[in-house]
């Protein structure tokens, strides 16, 4: 595409990447690719063009028929868009202490949806039904929020991965109370890659309500999805995604970059990969002394304890966040353009730095 | 682009433009190649990336050293950013009743932010200082919601353009009231090149505190940007970004479209082009008997009574909508793809239609 | 009641008493005796009490049998519980642009409802079926809070009075659109006073949803009641309540006050009082030169316009506001607690600073 | 009083007392007639009448001359008023996991203000700075809701009761993070009773910022006081409070309550009474086999876990919550009109019930 003309320049080196996040990571080309496919011309905005309309289908195929596919700018809009569209005003949500909602979104459910969470604690992101009944009470006491919904991750932010039998078991727990379930399902194709699963088998064939479908992090420019996976929960979603400032004009350039990723096995290639380099990181580095891997690797990050002048050192040359400062354990996310020989330079820096002969 | 595999399809016939919506239009192709050439390789998220620095320093050359840019994704977003920003919690904001922040944002600005908007009618979507004293009123009154803000737009939602004096007489009295000023630039450009100003002469310049900068209707495919222009009366920019859901994770990818727009004079080019397309229609249509355009066009869109039967037919042709429903007034907008032969064959259709001859 | 000891200081000359609102005046004895009458000993807190249970039956005689009765601390609180039991997130509410939600309550209805309110221009306060149809509009449109509620006033803050025939028609009409319909009745008995009409054939019996009855601008020290005339469009009134920060703890104290109020005619009385002071005080000053009375008094208020002048010096004897400064027009309420002798003492003093003789 | 006449009748036995709740006693005589006190004749409405104006006189008495004096309805209306005018619209809330604002207030804090609360877990509802840390974190990371605020509960909602000392490094510590101190003090008179000190010694001058002063529950008919004791942190009181739909209109009403509390002594011979009461209760039965008092009793209640059977048979005759269903453990609450025999005859029913032998 470089044999356009543009004002624009390039500022940055593009060999350079790093285990930050998987949204440091650009557009997978075939993404970017279906961004020129859909330009030129007129199309009709806010959603009523021909890619968004096409988007229902494909929706449709990878989680059933009911399934309804509302594109929006960020996760942090998909989830508030989701979680209003199945709460009455009264509602309080239910989450793990370490959800994105609670941690991570500047108090936009609160101040945007007016939302009350209740999180509670979890060691590997992962609900139970005895955790959600710690907070998922007062029912009918005009006192206490009324918990509406229980707010699931998955894969987690630790990492971690539900089983389609956790899944069904929370969300079971979640329905007998009354309760919705919505997946913050930002990483979700991660999960299903690593469970071997299709995506409908661990949103709608186990129970979940609403999703947050991610998409910026698994090569996307930009655009997540909530999908209502039980359309007789989900009310007013035209309006939610318009009054909470989600609703895109050109929005063919969003849905087609959906299409780009679930037409074809793109989406799965991308969370194969990225869930593999993260593996091969683990495998690499689990048995260096002085590092201690401190959750199970099920899905494209790594979480590990090193020594915190290691950590020092090692990010002046690679990029990557300190998660705990009380404990110096690291995060080490993986994405779809991660290499194999970034992995394996990564951990041989810190082989190195531990054995004290750094490179 | 095309050469690269996607498993994206073309859905729509790129050769059909409209007058619906500015939005309708595309990406303009040098701002396709900006987000290419901003790809590949790792970049910091959430705005600490090379092309949002970058950006700075270009909206400080167009705005005056004292700005501060921040993308974000669209022109709810935007408004409702802008205004948080400048205001207490106990505001509100004065602002025409024909304003996008009234009519056509769903209530973001009272869900999201709280805010109170006064509007106050116009015939040409123009304030004057009269007109904003018939809401702001009742300073020190704890029964009031605390007018703090007026709410401008440029070129307006009528088409039409403030002078630099009709600007520096509203900021001057709204801040001779101890009030902020803020300008919804969704159109900014257009007025700029209708007036044949430079952008910083019809805000920083003439008093405005902070701006909403368009670039969607202008030729990109995502982004505005809220421009402090008065650090004084803008705070916790960051926070209130984050919380109201516009803070993109990749957003080198909309820092780069902007690039595209303003580093040479792409801006001024589209905007030119779009205001002279509907000069054009103006010129071509306004003498046909049967039609009556309502406003002065001197922007990019041209607001015409027309007959109803003579809409009706029209519309099965060409996309447009219509404004008033009581009155027949449709709004006819160009936008930087619109072409002088679009513009001739929709005109001789009008013609057509209206001398009971149609094609 | 002066013969219990007390810590407190009677501070106020009781014999003073002016025009300026009808919540300038006191408790009528009836109903501080009331407040006696429930205290001592234990009651359930927050509603279970035998006084609101019995409030219950007494609000249905009033209203109807389906009618529900939940009390609440003040007019604002009554308002914004009241419009959020019967709208969803994305409403706006069509008032009047005097209505007192719109110029009175600094927000509450946007800040604490996110509620979006689209007021329409009246001079005498009174919504008509083509005024609604000004706002309520854009029906199914996203991008347009949608318009759930018509909320109208009686008797209005112009002292005018819809009758029952009005009223049908705008309830029909708001119907006829899906709309529901909020009466703010903070002054409903003066209302009732002035037609000769019971309570419910002004509201349940013309088709109001959903009711603020005022009680501290008729007699109590502090109270009101959101009266559900319509049970089918009102969800979630008791959790609405409690997170509006309107739920009382001890609120026999409201409740019998209004057992007081309703239970006899004592309601009637102090609402028939107030409006024959403000009728006898149009009397007295309409003919007088240089007065204006600027509305029909048709309950507890008189609107008129005097020199400024005039005002002023009026200003230092008599307690009553300007209500428009533009115009020099002055607002004077009576209440339960105006004498003839009070009336009559102002208006000769009106009479005498016209003149040109003040006493 | 009960010879004036009026339409209300006496419903309930005034001589049946329990342990449900403080809130479920009625006015204190001394109250009550300070009612009386300040009836009759005109007052300015909305709080510029002759006693608010003397409460702040009142409380600069108790709370230091900077103090300022805000009447509000209700401890919920309190504490969000408190919230919001010391805070940003990105701020959160450091509180404990048992604090009323995060249980008991239907979600307020976060509708009503926006606000978002990190809630740390306390077996005692005592903060210390190690569990404030837990929380107050991330400062100056867009992404996370800015800790401003600590918000602690005096005497604490499971009847512990800080130290002057433990208050002064608690504010030292959020003082030193550029935090805020929020004192919920509706029981703050049983600390000051319990401990033998001062308000002033436990509020202002151990640092505390704000505070919510409790009326309601130590005898008023109803009323609390937002005391901004720090005035340099508080914003735009005024605004908030009527915003927040806290503003009464016959506001003498409500202040001359909190002059006949705090006047005299009748704030610290309420609460001294209630806490004795509490004390004489724990005193009767933790040594009853079977019964385990399970905090410190500090303040006007009493935590025990009982034989669910026997709470079952005890509720039959006697009112009183059950706190948490998974223990057994109950709540008794002793208020200024608990009596020595109310106490002793419930002591002695809970003994007869653990012997076997029910009375």
């Amino acid at each position: 595409m470089s044999d356009r003309p543009t004002a624009a320049s390039r500022r940055h080196d593009p060999a350079v990447r790093g285990f930050a996040s998987d949204n440091y990571s650009g557009i997978h080309p075939e993404v970017l690719a279906a961004i020129a496919t859909a330009n030129d011309g007129h199309q009709v905005s806010y959603g009523d063009d021909d890619y968004t309309e096409h988007l229902q289908a494909l929706f449709q195929r990878h989680f059933g028929e009911q399934a309804q596919a509302y594109p929006v700018f960020n996760g942090t809009g998909a989830n508030v868009v989701a979680l209003q569209a199945v709460t009455d005003r009264w509602a309080s949500v239910v989450c793990s202490s370490v959800a994105h909602i609670h941690n991570d979104e500047c108090g936009a459910p609160e101040k945007v949806g007016g939302l009350k969470l209740y999180a509670v604690p979890t060691s590997d992101g992962k609900l139970t039904p005895e955790l959600i009944d710690r907070e998922a009470r007062g029912f009918d006491d005009e006192h206490r929020a009324q918990p509406q919904v229980v707010s699931l991750t998955q894969s987690t932010e630790m990492g971690t991965v539900y089983s389609p039998e956790q899944l069904r078991s929370l969300c079971d727990h979640a329905h007998a109370r009354g309760m919705r379930v919505h997946m913050d399902g930002s990483r979700i194709s991660n999960a299903a890659a690593s469970l071997g699963t299709t995506l409908r088998e661990i949103s709608t064939d186990v129970g979940v309500d609403i999703l947050s479908f991610g998409g910026t992090k698994n090569g996307l420019m930009i655009g997540e999805v909530v999908v209502v996976l039980n359309p007789n929960v989900a009310k007013g979603m035209l309006y939610v995604r318009k009054s909470a400032m989600q609703l895109g004009s050109k929005m063919r350039f969003i849905s087609v970059q959906f299409e780009a990723l679930l037409s074809g096995d793109l989406w799965l290639r991308n969370a194969s990969h990225s869930n593999a380099m993260a593996t091969r990181l683990d495998a690499a580095i689990r048995d260096i002394p002085g590092v201690r891997v401190t959750q199970p690797v099920q899905a494209n990050v790594v979480f590990a304890i090193l020594p915190r002048d290691v950590t020092e050192r090692l990010q002046k040359r690679f990029r990557f966040y300190t998660w705990d400062e009380s404990t110096g354990e690291v995060r080490l996310m993986c994405s779809f353009d991660t290499t194999e020989s970034d992995v394996d330079t990564f951990a041989a820096a810190i082989a190195e730095e531990l054995s004290g002969t750094p490179g």
